[in-house]
């Protein structure tokens, strides 16, 4: 399936939503210039569309497979993952210290946006790297850091995540797997993780997995667990002992190997504990968080994708004369329903990536030290990934739907985006569990600070748009979504049972997602009117008008529904649920 | 995947819902006894459990298979069809004039439902039949039903709709396949059809397509085509000239096979005319509409199932303490999130189901000389076939979400409802042709009488609401759906510009759908007061008060959405949507 990056849009996000400018002014990201990102946001967009973007279909018919141990990755993935690192792509959000590229989060986010539209399945392998070289840059000691972080920030290596066990999904704190401490320092490490990315594969010369185990005598649940690096390689060469087990069948990202690992299994697996004992989650987090952040980019990436292909077909297939127009058939874009569904899938689209590269950038100012930069990626990191990633689906389904009969077989690829799709809002956390983190840690975060400034925000450009002739109109959507958001986060931040607030929590996510979504189209329909091109610019005002009037009323319902309580929910006993 | 018919639970509904005492008293339908439907619902519940559903999995993984013109059904399918037709249940719904069993469609429907939860794929051949079955009593001769229709009904044969061709989708009256007479009174068939479901396959002894074509000179579009009858196997047992050439590769339904046929590469296909020549469009709809409701109908099937199975895995899998409720994992059951998504799926699929039994049993009075039946079952149709298959998919990936990882990987089966469920909201006219339907003829229907009384039936529960002490806390929902659901209503029927009646059609179909399916849960919660199970009936009271409170509220936003014109639509030119 043909790609073709963005880059217009990219880097109008970037200026107006993530504030490149702004960001570019601090020291850590000084590299950051317009032509700098202008060269990469170009470059990069080669990389996915001739090299990514092919391997798209064979991968997913091919599949990762196991043998004996080794995993086996689908014609051509392993030259193009030498092309990625001969580029340097791997280090791009890495600070220089690091032996990376320094540029911010934002924009790494964005290169990483072109990779997952054109290959979602394999974008997946340096999502993982780049949490592990967070994770490693920021909790392991100076020699781990010296004898494995560079080869991640190279490319030559890549890196895993180790958290899920059978029993322990969501739940992290209730994972087994052990680590006994050896003589010399080292622990060893014995356990069974199941889904885990990228786990195993024949493109890198090496595997750097992190992977959650438990000390002797560590305390129960997440406070005794510790963090270890576990290489597939131990530095004399030897293999350490772990290895991938199974491969799970999947819905899709087939090209990507979600594995089954065993570690141990002559105990003799040998790690490197990463941060303090007992310290693992919050070094987890760490990568978590922006992995969250990433994994709503994937939604955004392939509703992109999904677009585009649709916007395609569109513009070619005809069928059928216009409701009440005639006889002659026309292309589908012309039909008004065709119309809609379109618009639909371009609003959610830049709505969504408006709102990832926003909670990026704000993971820039954090780490620059901006205590404010911290509370705003904080608050938006459940709402990028479940709202962002539950975009995805719709726009891949949506996509589906479009094509027709066409949409249904396999050939045409529009099937593939929303079985690739399907994944995001389940890992990560589930969306369920981040609208339990909203409600539960996010909403109370300094006494509610966070999301009393953001709403400030939409209310300050609400009276930005009262001022130009065309974009008023959309200040009566927005007043009430934004109404609507601030009297459901009070009403959520006072209740009093926990049962209330749980029960309200994916409505309330979803109404703060939407409520977002539509004042950063709005901003970025202000800020169009300094663009050059007169086309992008009538675009953006009328994506963000679609969005208000069509998709910004559901804000009240979300709200009607996040405000009801819990106690219907439960009113029907178990059994009475499953009687037939 | 286990599956439990809900007799119960269907059982209500066509008494509640589709008044099957007022349809037994019909003389048509006298055969529909209560104690005939409870034992037709048991019977033909232990068939789908016992029989259809232990096939679900292995026709997803095996597929239908073709080698040279034959296509071979995955291993226990043909078997499985035996016993279909030994247990007579082809000719349930089919007048006993034609040899059938003469119970209303709304009985058929209830039976198809569970046949479809237990495996959409296969109960596919038999809604193909049936559709094929109501043609030919309609409109072939006493001479082709003779020959054609006894073994059709008693499922010895089966039967094909052959519409679509590469440009002919939607667009029905673009098809170009030509009919040619014979000196005897036949006609040659010549052309390709695509999308043909269940056009050849190893189960039964025959296959009867029925194909549309033209014949020469015939007026263009939909005024030039006619009907014909085109057997597998001509009455002297000789194969007919038409074969299967390709097989499609499906993102679901993997067991049906979804057919290219040619029809006279050799000059040499017989087939007969039914109806009269250039009436084969109206021969067609009065197969397509009754497979529209059956379309809408596997919606609900599917829903059911995948809530059945989410549900049992809610109540076993544990994972994490409760929001705020201390550190003991608990069942993912009684976490209220998880408790919304369940309820939300036994929401939709019993107001969808209800929806469709409610058309069905229009369908029956229709054919009874009731017209203002067929009124109603015209106006329901479009709504039924979209908001339902809509559902399908939604439920359908509900319950992938509650499975969390697990609902990702193939061996669960949650995802196998995900990828079957997403083919109805395509075929069979996809729900953009639905909507267009609806507001395009349905709305204008005898001076919108069939709208307008609908509409009046949900005021009158309104009414009944008011005088039950806990139901009432319905009525504000139901008032405020109803309102939106009359505004937008009059709105579309009064609108000038064509484009603006298209624009708004999609969220009006479901806000109608909403509207209607509130009504109908809070309906069958009023008629629960007098059953027997007060376990049951409790369950009704909730679930109709859940929709309404959580579900209904979205009627606004929809009515806005709907009301708002189609100028934003066209406010992008082509280019500037495609424009990177």
């Amino acid at each position: 399936m043909p790609y073709t990056a963005p880059t217009t849009e990219q880097r109008f996000a970037l200026d107006v939503i993530a504030d490149l400018p702004g960001l570019a002014a601090l020291p850590a990201y000084a590299n950051a210039s317009p032509d700098m990102v202008d060269a990469i946001l170009a470059e990069a967009g080669k990389l996915a569309s001739n090299v990514f973007a092919p391997l798209n279909k064979v991968g997913d018919r091919t599949h990762a497979r196991l043998d004996d141990g080794l995993v086996t990755l689908p014609p051509g993935f392993a030259e193009a993952y030498a092309q990625y690192v001969e580029g340097g792509w791997a280090g791009l959000g890495v600070p220089e210290a690091h032996g990376g590229q320094g540029l911010p989060f934002a924009v790494a986010v964005a290169v990483q946006e072109q990779l997952t539209s054109a290959n979602m399945a394999f974008a997946l392998c340096m999502m993982l790297s780049q949490g592990a070289i967070e994770a490693l840059a920021a909790h392991a000691s100076p020699d781990l850091q010296a004898r494995y972080l560079s080869k991640l920030v190279t490319g030559e290596w890549t890196g895993t995540m180790n958290l899920t066990e059978p029993t322990a999904g969501s739940d992290v704190g209730a994972l087994k797997s052990r680590a006994e401490p050896n003589p010399d320092g080292t622990w060893r490490i014995k356990g069974t993780k199941i889904f885990i990315t990228w786990g195993e594969h024949d493109a890198a010369e090496n595997i750097v997995h992190l992977v959650l185990a438990r000390t002797p005598d560590s305390p129960p649940g997440t406070k005794g667990i510790s963090l270890f690096l576990v290489p597939k390689y131990l530095p004399d060469g030897t293999r350490n002992d772990l290895r991938c087990v199974g491969l799970e069948h999947k819905l899709g990202i087939h090209a990507s190997p979600t594995c089954t690992m065993s570690f141990g299994d002559n105990d003799a697996c040998i790690g490197w504990m990463v941060g303090p004992e007992n310290g693992g989650m919050r070094a987890m987090f760490t990568m978590m968080n922006n992995a969250r952040v990433q994994v709503g980019l994937q939604g955004v990436a392939v509703a992109e994708a999904a677009t585009q292909h649709a916007l395609d077909y569109a513009r070619t297939r005809v069928q059928s004369a216009k409701f009440g127009g005639g006889r002659e058939p026309v292309r589908i874009i012309e039909h008004a329903d065709v119309r809609r569904t379109i618009m639909t899938m371009k609003a959610l689209t830049e709505a969504s990536r408006a709102l990832v590269y926003l909670n990026a950038a704000a993971v820039d100012r954090a780490h620059a030290g901006d205590a404010e930069g911290q509370g705003l990626a904080d608050l938006l990191t459940p709402i990028s990934k479940a709202w962002a990633t539950d975009i995805g689906v719709e726009v891949a389904s949506l996509g589906v739907q479009i094509f027709g009969g066409m949409g249904y077989v396999e050939e045409t690829g529009a099937a593939q985006f929303l079985r690739d799709a399907r994944i995001a809002p389940i890992y990560e956390g589930t969306n369920g569990i981040q609208a339990m983190d909203l409600v539960g840690r996010k909403l109370h975060a300094d006494g509610g600070a966070h999301w009393k400034a953001l709403l400030g925000e939409v209310r300050a450009t609400l009276s930005d748009l009262g001022e130009d002739a065309e974009l008023k109109l959309i200040t009566p959507w927005l007043q009430d979504a934004l109404d609507s958001a601030h009297t459901t986060s009070l009403w959520l931040a006072a209740a009093n049972n926990p049962d209330d607030v749980a029960a309200g929590a994916t409505p309330y996510l979803r109404l703060m997602g939407l409520t977002l979504g539509g004042w950063l189209l709005a901003k970025q329909a202000l800020a169009s009117r300094a663009h050059p091109d007169p086309q992008f610019a009538a675009a953006k005002r009328a994506t963000a008008r679609f969005f208000a009037e069509q998709l910004l009323p559901q804000v009240q319902a979300l709200a009607a529904s996040a405000m009801r309580g819990a106690s219907l929910f439960y009113a029907i006993s178990e059994d009475g649920l499953a009687a037939a």
